[in-house]
This record gives C-alpha cells, sequence and structure tokens, in this order.
C-alpha cells in the first residue's frame, strides 16, 4: 500500500493542572472517552471514532504544556529505520521501554532542534472505536460535548524553526503542505505525512518546546457550531472562532482547556498527496491567511502558549 | 513521506454517446471544467479543486461504459516496479505511450481478472486547480452546479472478483477496508491506496469488465442536498438517494449520465489507515449495507451497469 | 399585534396500539418528553421547544389513527366567535369540558365535511420548554434521538374535499397556500393559519377522516440526516426519505410509528404571508410535486393511511 | 386568517455615498437583484424569494444611514386604523402619495419617539420572486454572492427608548419577544408583527435616528459560512462573527457596506407566538446576550451606527 513509515499523529500527552477539571473538560464538555489510568496519575482518553486504546494522555503537573507528541509507524522495522534517519541527522534518540504508556509498545524518542519531544511507536493496543467492525452504525449513540472524530494533529511553538522543518522533512519523511512566509522566512510550516493539510504544524518562535494547540476532528461546519454552543454553556473560555482558516481552509474555533493548554475542534475538505503544490500565504496577507474572515490577528492567539 | 507507490485515482476514461448532452451533463450540471479535446474526439474534464490537468475522459463511442480507471504513481520508477510485480502475478502489461492522452505521460497499462483496464501513469500536466497557490481563497467564484471537489472513485462490476481483489492487494498494495459477505464468499471488496474508505470497489458479477458508477466528492451532506436539486431541475435521471450508504457512511446521491453511465457525488467523514480494522457487512444486513436508511436494495441499482 | 385568531397546531391526539412500543417510539428515538399521564391511560408528550404542556396525546386503542388534533386560539373569545362561524357554516359544534385533557381548558368541537375532528381551545398550561426564560442557552443538552423543534403539522386524508378547504378557509380563516392539481380538481392543498407553508393539509380521499401523517420540525436538513440515522438505528420503518418536497420546498423524511401512524420530521425555509401567492403543481408533475428528487410517486406514501 | 394588520418589514431606504460601489456590494457580494431606478437616483433591489417589488431601495446621498423602514399592511382600511391609532397615541402621521416609490402604494409616514421614520403601506407591486407560481424549483440558479432568501428586520438605536417601544406595542400592536436589561431598565427590545423573534429591534441610545443594521435572511448555517467566505474574498469589512446571538439564538455575521451601514445575514430556528413568553436577558450576561461564544461585547459592534 502506498501509505508507510509514519502513518498517523497516535497521542499526544499533555500537562493539567486539576485532574478532575480536566476530566469534566474532555470528557463532559468535549466527549473524549476515558479508557485507563495508570500509577503515575496519568490519565489515558480517545475520541469516539479512533480503533486505538488511546489519543490523549493527561499528565498530573504544575505547570501546562506539552510533554510528547507520538507517531504511529507501519512496522517495527521503522522504529530502526527512523531512529538511523535520526541519529545520523544528528540528533540523539532513546527507546522508551513498552507499557511505560499502558497499552502503548516501545517508543523511540528525540527532541527536534525547536525543543518539542516526537516520539514513534509501532504497536498501540486496538480496542477498536466505538463501534462493531461488524455491520456498525455510523455513529454511536450516547455521545457527549462536541464529539470529535479523531485527535488529528498539533500546532507547536519552537525556536530553531528552519532547523525544525529542515528535520522533519529530510529525517522523518513529512511533506510541507502549506506556509506563511515573510519575504525569504518562513513563519509557520504545515507538514504531513499523509493526505491531510497537516498532521503537524510549526510556528517560529523565541522561545522553544511550546504548545501552540491540541487539535481534533468534527464531521462539519454544523458540529462547529454545536461545539461553540457547548463552549458557552459550559463557560469554557474561548479564544477564536468559529470562522475559517486561509491556510488549510479548516473551519475552526480555538479554547483553553482548564489548565490554560489550547484545544481547536475543526472541519475540513482540504487533502494533500506528495505531489500537490505547496500552498503559500505572504505575510502582508497573515489576517486572512489565519483568520479568513476577519483578517485580523488576535493577540492571545498568536501570543498565548503552554 | 508515507505515501509512496500508487498514490490516487488520477482519472477515467468513460464511453459517451452523444457528446453535446454529455458534456451539458457534466459541465452545466455537475459542474466539471472543461479542459482540453484532442483529435479522437475526446474531451478532457477535471473538478474545480483538482491540479491535475485532468481527471475525467470522455470518449465518443456507440456503447457506454469504461475505457480505463488511472492512477497516478509516486514516481517513474513506480512504473518499473509495478511493471515487475503485474507480470510476476501473471498478467500482461503494456506501455500507451506519452501523449496518448493530452497532457499525461506514459501508461503502464494492464487488464484484472475480472476484465477492466487499469492503468498507472507517473506524469500528467498540472495547471493547478481553480485558485492561485499564493494566499488562496477556500473556494472559487462562478462555480455551476454541483461543483465537486475531486474525482474520487469508481465502482466496477467484474467476473473472478476473488482474483481481482487477490491481484488488486498483493500486486498493486491495494488495501482492503471494507466488504459486504456471504458466508465465506466476499460480494463487495472496497480497496484503498490511501486513506480514504475507497479509492476503487468491486462487485461480484458474472459478466466482466463492467461500470457500476464514476464517483465525484462534494464538501457536505448539504451540497448533497444541493445535488439532488440540481438533478430534478436538470431533469437527469435519478438512480438512488439522497440517503447514506451503511458502508464507508458516505452520504450519497446516484443518477446518470445521459449516455446511462452511473455517476454518484457524496460527502463523507470516514478515514482508515493500513492498520485499520476491515469492517464487514454481513449478507443479512446487505440492505442496511447499501442504503443505510431504507435497508431495501434498488433493483436499478444492483442490476444496471454499463 | 397582527396575529389572531387561530394561532397554531396546540396537540394531536392519536391512536396507539401498545404503549410501551410507542413511548419507546417518541421519547427514545424521536426525543419528544413525556409530561404527564391520565385514568384513560393516555400519555402526554411535547417537543422541546414548545412551552406548552404537550403537544402529542398517545391514546390506547385497537386501531391506529387520528382522535382530533386541536389548534390553540388567541383568547376565549375566540372560541365563541369560530363557534359562531362554524355553526354558521353548516357545522355542529359541541364543548368538550376543560380538564377532559390535563391541563387543557374547554375545547371547541367539530368534523370537517371530510370527517376530521378539529378541536380550537384558548388555554393550556404553559409549563415552559426545556429552557429559562431567563438568560437561556441556545438548546438544551441531554436530548435524545432526533429532538424536533416543535409538533408542526398534520396532513390529513378526507373524503368531501372541496367541501372541506372551503370550510377551512371561510369558517376557520385559514389561507391556501400551496395545492396540486388535476385540471380543475385540486388533489390537495396545504393551508396556513400563520406564516408556515402549512399548518394543516388535505388530500383528495374517497374515504373520510383518515391521517396521513403527522409532521415535526428539525432545525436543519444535517439533522435530517441524523434522524434518519436513528431510523435505521432503531429499526424503524422508513417509508420515504431523506428527500425534498416540491410543494413547499420542505427537506423531509417520513417513516411509522409501531402502530403504523406516519411520522414527518422536516425542515424547510419557506414562508408565506396572507398576501403571498398560491404555488400550484399540475398532476403531470406529481412525482417532483412530492418528491422532489426522485419525481416518481411511492405507493405506501400515496396508499397507506390510518 | 390569523396574520392582520402590520404583516412583515416591506422595505428599507437606506443612504449610501457612492452608488456604484453600492451597487457591486449589493449586487454582486450580497446577491440581490436591481429591479428598479427613478428620477431621484435611487436604486431599487430585492432578495431572490421575495414577490414584492423591492425590499432595498438605496438613496445616493451625502451620509450613510436609513430614510424611513416601511411595513406591509393586510389591507387599505389598516392604513385608516393605524392612521388613528398613532394620531391618538400623540404622533403626528403624514401620507406619501402613491408612486413616491416607484409601485408602491400611498404610505402612511410618521416619526417614533425614538427618531425614526417609519412607513405603512397596504399595496406594492407584485412581480413575483425569482421563481414560477406553477411548478417552481426550490431556488433559482445563477443567483450571486450570499443571496439572502429576504429582507428580515432592522435594528434601530434612538433615544427615548421607553417611549419607543410603548408607542410600537400600543399604538402598531407589536410584540415584545426577548429583551436585554439591566434592572429596571430595558436596554434591548425584540419586537414582533409575525412569528419570527423579530421584525424590528430597538437599542437604547442618546442620540435619534440612527440605524444599527440591515439585515437579511439565509437558510442555514453553512451559507452563513458562504457568506463569511465572500466577505473575505470581497475585501468587505466585517463586523462581527460568524457566531451565535444568545438572543433569538440567530446564527449570524455582520460587516458593513462601503458607505457604512451595518448588514446583517443569519440563519435561525427560533420562532414566537403572541402567548410565547418573553425572554429575558440579564446585563451581568450581555456579552453572552449578544455574541453567545465570545461573551464578550466588540466596540464597533456597540458603537457604530449610521
Amino acid at each position: 500500500m502506498a501509505m508507510t513509515g509514519i502513518l498517523r499523529p497516535g497521542h499526544v500527552q499533555i500537562r493539567v493542572l486539576d485532574m478532575d477539571e480536566s476530566l469534566n473538560h474532555y470528557i463532559e464538555s468535549m466527549g473524549l472517552i476515558e479508557v485507563d489510568r495508570d500509577d503515575q496519575g496519568r490519565v489515558y482518553l480517545r475520541c469516539w471514532d479512533e480503533h486505538d486504546k488511546f489519543s490523549l494522555v493527561l499528565e498530573p503537573s504544575d505547570r501546562a504544556g506539552i510533554n510528547h507528541m507520538a507517531f504511529k509507524v507501519a512496522a517495527e522495522s521503522d522504529l530502526e529505520h527512523y531512529e538511523a534517519k535520526v541519529k545520523a541527522y544528528g540528533i540523539e534518540t532513546k527507546r522508551v521501554p513498552a507499557g511505560e504508556l499502558n497499552g502503548c509498545g516501545e517508543r523511540l524518542s528525540f527532541v527536534t532542534p525547536g525543543g518539542h519531544t516526537l516520539e514513534l511507536y509501532a504497536q498501540k493496543d486496538q480496542p477498536g472505536n466505538s463501534l462493531p467492525t461488524l455491520n456498525p452504525a455510523p455513529w454511536p449513540r450516547d455521545l457527549k460535548g462536541m464529539a470529535p472524530i479523531r485527535f488529528d494533529h498539533c500546532l507547536l511553538y519552537g525556536d530553531k524553526h528552519d532547523e525544525t522543518i529542515d528535520f522533519m522533512i529530510k529525517a522523518l519523511d513529512f511533506q510541507l503542505t502549506e506556509q506563511l512566509v515573510d519575504g525569504d522566512t518562513q513563519l509557520t510550516a504545515f507538514l504531513t505525512c499523509s493526505t491531510k493539510a497537516h498532521d503537524i504544524a510549526f510556528i517560529r518562535n523565541e522561545e522553544p518546546g511550546k504548545l501552540h494547540h491540541v487539535s481534533f476532528l468534527l464531521g462539519s461546519w454544523e458540529k462547529v457550531l454545536r461545539a461553540a454552543d457547548i463552549i458557552s454553556m459550559d463557560k469554557i473560555k474561548l479564544d477564536v472562532g468559529p470562522t475559517r482558516h486561509g491556510l488549510t481552509r479548516g473551519m475552526t474555533i480555538y479554547y483553553y482547556d482548564p489548565s490554560g493548554n489550547r484545544n481547536e475542534v475543526f472541519a475540513e475538505d482540504s487533502y494533500v498527496y506528495p505531489d500537490s503544490p505547496v500552498l503559500t500565504w505572504t505575510v502582508d496577507n497573515i489576517g486572512q491567511a489565519i483568520f479568513y474572515h476577519s483578517r485580523q490577528l488576535v493577540d492571545s492567539f498568536t501570543q498565548i502558549s503552554t
């Protein structure tokens, strides 16, 4: 098959300040499903249409932010393949033993030039999504809240932006799909390992290792409205939206979890292939590139990261 | 990148009886864009969000049906790679010279056990979709009719079904995503070379080489309604819909072009990866598998092919 | 205010064969809310966005069908006003005492020429919809099933069609909005007492007093899809849809309750005023008038009534 | 019929600075249809689903703002009826002769306590909407831009707010549907003459006679997105949205015409009857009342009027 190597964002582990508040947010308001807890106090969740055991790990902490983002690879041999490529690129790797996260196999871990820990793994338990594999309904009853389909991507703020993008493309085989540029300077890069407009994205920043947002996929613009209504009903702090991005055409809304980590839920109709042209937005259109309708940046959106 | 080898359905060449009527159908009602004609009288069209020169070729003929379906591969070397694999599987191949279709490079051509001509090509002109690559709007103004995003897949009726599916998977690296089975007999197979629920699908049939439908992607269920309205306004012969499929969850409508070739326009929110479980529908649920709402087969849908 | 006299469909009392099955249908699948029961075994329900106590009364019986449809009038004096008009038209009236239906005031009752019992009432308890009147959210959480906004209208099959329509217009001040005609013969009449395309509708029939369907309003075409999915999940007998009507432009789906009474849920964007032109469909377009997409009648839809 | 007296907003005449720019805005971007011009240089437009000749009159001027808003009444006798009521209320009236606006009958004109000229008329030419009355399609082809269904309402800023609301209710029979209050002070009043959440609305203001916005109805939230996209494509100045209002639940977007007059396009699923409870928002929830998602006022929205 045409899909090999790094397949998809598999999970993100983020730090949260108050676990009960966080679970209320991610379960009652967002509609993720709790699947496990471990002796470090971490709680494992997944979206309703994910077959893998978990896609979001909440880690109790005294500061918000991202611990690591992990990608599923197609085979165990891919771990060795990318271990060699990452090392050859000049970046150290380590192996995290199977079972360190419940139900997840051994992980290859490394830190990007921009200071983010990325991980690859080949195995994770697949208890199945919330539907049977035999004669499945199109969606399960009894979903709560926004009920996104899946964890979709992260947007990360880091320094050494150019080195990071070069690393993602050369060592990890990601593809640049869209970008925002200021002359020769790339401000934002959207990268895919599949046919999505982005599986991960990076923004040039002075400080390394920051999280801009964790994003989850919805099935339609009407579900974005429903999410927006829930945000208000549940007194969740809104950042921006509902609106559309120029970059990726995504129909989106941004808000914060109780720890201050930014979330996005969005719908989309764009797609890319390896031979798709890179779409470029220029800084004179930065407002439209980010928020297509208002054509104006929002301070909180550009300045807050965790 | 993770996408290699066979990337996507690149085009389908179908036979039409009356070119003027056909162009009226595909351009005025469906909203495809004419891009070229050749000295065989063939007319080339594309959807608005396709970067490649064409995705649909209408061939003047005295009988409806499919000439061939072609897939874009990532590199010229893939042609040799799959040429060897197809031959090794025991199926003859031939090369169709570059330029036989305007703007398309050399094609590798072969016939499946079920009697369908499939082709692979590595090069096609990319004049771009209907938007600039610099600061593109989310959609172009002045679209006509249904205005699908892209040519999406074909469903083919053929004999030697099991041999065909085996060939598609072993020689061409397709992945089985969903199926309808009657005990040990597979009636329908949905295959992907990407993350779509289907890039091509096959139905077990007594006669080889038949076309069930050519399918185009829409962005939402509301656009399926709009397509349905246009079908009625333009007196297009409806087959079935609007409705949803159990298989693939697609939100769909079927109708016929003036030559009797069945078309589909549909929206979807499903996705697959190489490690996704195969979803299986059983023949006792065949109605729901095909038409999720009515749970009843429609004679025309199952019996008519071209 | 401009709205006086007969305001809206207030409730319909229908006969059901098995109350438990019926409640499962109307509550779990359709999402209506049970509000009361009485010593006749009747169960009272309402939709989530209705302020009045109830809009649907299920009456235990050994045959399906409609007992009566009732309209809310603006004032007690309207009861006397219409009592006089109905009598002057030559039709007998009676008064049903307050409290015969729990929470409903005195009703004026009469039988149309086509054999349907219609009633008017000026008072019904208003416990409020499922939202507060102070700072209300746009919709309540914890809705079940299809969750229609309100009971919207009934379509009735009766004999003496022309007499019935004349009576509705002359004695009850209804307005003809749309019709289907065969030459000089009106086959179907849509009537409003407000700005809706129909508050009640009649179809010419040989037999008097039959119910074609009870209809409930949804907020969008996407919610019609959701209803269609639920119909299949819950193994509810589908009649027709999802589709659009030519008449009224409604986006609709029809199905049967466990007793065989037909239900509709639909969305719409049409409206009328007293000076709106009557829209007329001709019998040569009957298919399109009824089912805009397929342009074909469906036997069950035209032949089954209760 | 239940609808009598004042039926609906019939048209609004607003002042524009540059007619060509204004027509480009209202015709090319918004999709209204030009129907006439007069010797005062006024241009008459209507929305595609309006049967009356016009609903928007653009008046060339050197300052933006509203000239008058006019309501259609059911009968000529209503003019006399309301003439008497308005005079009895202590407000002067005048008659504007038939033909002063092309195709419009005699108008009854008066000024509210808050300084807005309102008018009533009983006759306007009805060339019909953009569809036939015989076998009409659900929508016309070849619509441009946002393509709203109809002119829906105006929101007006005026002084003597309480007097104005009292006048609208007592002299003109409007009904209060929703309000925003600060203790005993009503800040905003939504008024209907039909079953809409608002046919006109007023905001308490120091200055009389100002226009907040002219509003047009769309059929769905997806069409609000489409309007938002067009606003950006056409470089129209956005005010706020897409979002939802708490008041009326409307799904909305605001922007400015080239003269600075604010426009709204919106979709809705709410409705009222004469016996509907008044929905009240309190000033401590003013953010949520106005912009349900962000729960924050927007300076331009509250401060700019014309």
